[in-house]
């Protein structure tokens, strides 16, 4: 259409460990699809994360937010290595910009394709299901401390924060999509043992409930829920939880559904106002850095997700259905972590002959 | 021994849903192996739950506590009934118990047996371990709020809070259990996000560690965690995770080594100062009270625990090896979570004729 921001301005911020590889191989994927879909993509490389840590002392530049306010979206690779404590490398550069850009829902489809073998028994094409996480606050508040180091006495506090302003709109974005998708939502805290921030989430639910009062909402109980994507994947559709919850759900949605190596996400600001974050589900993986063998596809699915927050719509779905197919087809390349024994861009090359 | 507190005097929780039903059912063959073992059990029965609840307004009465202190060991059944919200029933009966008698480890093991299946794929008998969880504080302290009630402005905040005291010791358990069992030890946090309770709870383990210097120890994230239990439950021995966690770890435990009718769980007092509870893991069960096919198998070993922790290690020993070959038993018979279409007590006289 004429509103059409061509070229689309992404950052790229490969980070570390496997991310620079995976963002690297995935690029010329989705510049395919873009010059097939008659637009362009203007990329720029940060080169943020925990080299820059050891030599200039911080993940990102003090004015980093600035720098990646004016871009359309953002690819992140992974952030994380071994040689700075995890709460210092995320702390400095991934959480501040899911909450800084007010990126507040973390959207992770898991979605379990043709030609992929789940570890559950009994599943062949069967799951399909998406958790709307929040992102921004609740358990993952900094607010907490230690006191009395030391001592007998000492303790340590970790408050999780539960804002109306910050639980309604995840939550609507949740019903939203529920009625897009199946009427049908599922809730889940953990409301019998927290009855303070948890039984507040319940009574949102049932609130914002009554703007979309054709969706039937299901609760759990964060504990019966991780046995139940295990137990019965194929019956979920569109969960909503909170930020801790989601987390765990969504890594346990990624497995039973194929693994990391296939996994998306999209921490999404729904208004626009600042630009959204795509980025694989999986982390740095330290131990097969430099080998080669990092499955690119999370981070092509990640692409189509970046593609549809844009409004490209048609890019997104080409890159849905090449993903699909590549999966579906048992002569195609794959990496290790699926059986087979391609490298990062053998993958991403087969993905590239079949966009052509 | 001459030191053998004869007959035990055990508390009988039944509470809610399914409860009564399996422990009604176990009862005859606890007091068969007691037989066998030579020693008895003296039982009361507590009718303290949801419709109590209904009838006098608590689940227990104030005292509760004190009548069930000088007991040497607490059976219960389940609690959490439809009619009553989850944080009124639990916070009035189950959790009371374990912080008022510092049940500050919740041991579960999980254990897939010969003859059970397990929904993860390439799994036949070698899933077994144990999860020590923390079971007075954490995620589960009473410390929060609500604010702003109606207004934009509305929050809620649920505050965890780790003490040195209570997380040393459950840590110190848990490195015990560890060098008793195979020498190695996995410690759950998320201290990529909580930088302040969950790296107090790293400390910590860092600290013990130094007590148990033969202990290999690993750390997870939770996500990572709740994923390996899936791709690899083989590979786990001995875990340690703070109340939330633990809670989430041992749904993933239980039904990977074949679901929630068969995993057992014992409130633990180390000291011994105040009795220690034992219950099933898994709930009241609503939708199928009354049907007489619960299975019993969950309280029979949770009854194993209790007997342990009395001192009766052959009595405890007797149970496992009869549920074992129970289980490995093709023609034994089963309730339908299992497959089979046996009823409740089908399975517990099944069970007390092996131990005759
Ligand atoms: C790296 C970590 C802080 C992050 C999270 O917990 O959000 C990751 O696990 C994820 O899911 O994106
Ligand atoms: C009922 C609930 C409060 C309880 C818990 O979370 O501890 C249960 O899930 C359990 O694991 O025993």
């Amino acid at each position: 259409g004429d509103d059409r921001r061509v070229p689309y301005e992404v950052a790229l911020l490969p980070g570390d460990g496997i991310g620079p590889a995976v963002v690297d191989a995935a690029l010329p994927v989705f510049e395919a699809v873009a010059d097939r879909h008659g637009f362009t993509l203007e990329t720029t490389v940060f080169d943020w994360g925990s080299e820059r840590y050891h030599s200039k002392g911080t993940m990102m530049p003090d004015d980093g937010l600035d720098q990646l306010e004016g871009y359309d979206a953002i690819l992140l690779g992974a952030v994380g290595d071994p040689s700075v404590p995890d709460h210092v490398t995320l702390n400095g550069l991934l959480i501040p910009i899911r909450k800084g850009f007010e990126q507040y829902v973390c959207k992770r489809p898991a979605t379990l394709f043709a030609g992929i073998e789940s570890p559950i028994q009994n599943h062949t094409d069967d799951i399909d299901f998406v958790v709307y996480r929040e992102n921004t606050e609740g358990e993952y508040s900094d607010i907490g401390g230690r006191e009395h180091r030391g001592t007998d006495a000492e303790l340590a506090v970790q408050s999780a924060v539960f804002t109306r302003t910050g639980t309604e709109r995840i939550v609507r974005q949740a019903f939203e999509a529920a009625t897009a998708r199946e009427g049908k939502l599922t809730s889940v805290t953990k409301s019998n043992a927290q009855a303070h921030g948890m039984v507040f989430w319940d009574d949102i639910v049932n609130e914002v409930h009554e703007e979309f009062p054709e969706v039937e909402v299901e609760r759990l109980l964060v504990d019966a829920a991780s046995m139940d994507l295990i137990r019965r994947p194929e019956a979920f559709d569109v969960l909503v939880a909170s930020n801790l919850f989601g987390d765990i759900l969504t890594d346990i949605g990624a497995v039973v559904s194929g693994g990391m190596g296939l996994a998306p996400s999209g921490n999404i600001n729904p208004t626009m106002e600042y630009p959204s974050m795509f980025e694989p589900v999986h982390g740095s993986a330290p131990d097969i850095v430099g080998q080669e063998i990092a499955n690119p596809i999370a981070t092509v699915r990640s692409g189509a997700m970046l593609f549809e927050h844009l409004g490209e719509s048609s890019a997104a779905e080409t890159l849905r259905t090449v993903v699909e197919n590549h999966l579906a087809d048992a002569a195609a390349p794959r990496t290790p972590d699926l059986g087979g024994a391609a490298s990062t861009t053998d993958v991403t090359e087969a993905l590239e002959e079949r966009i052509e």
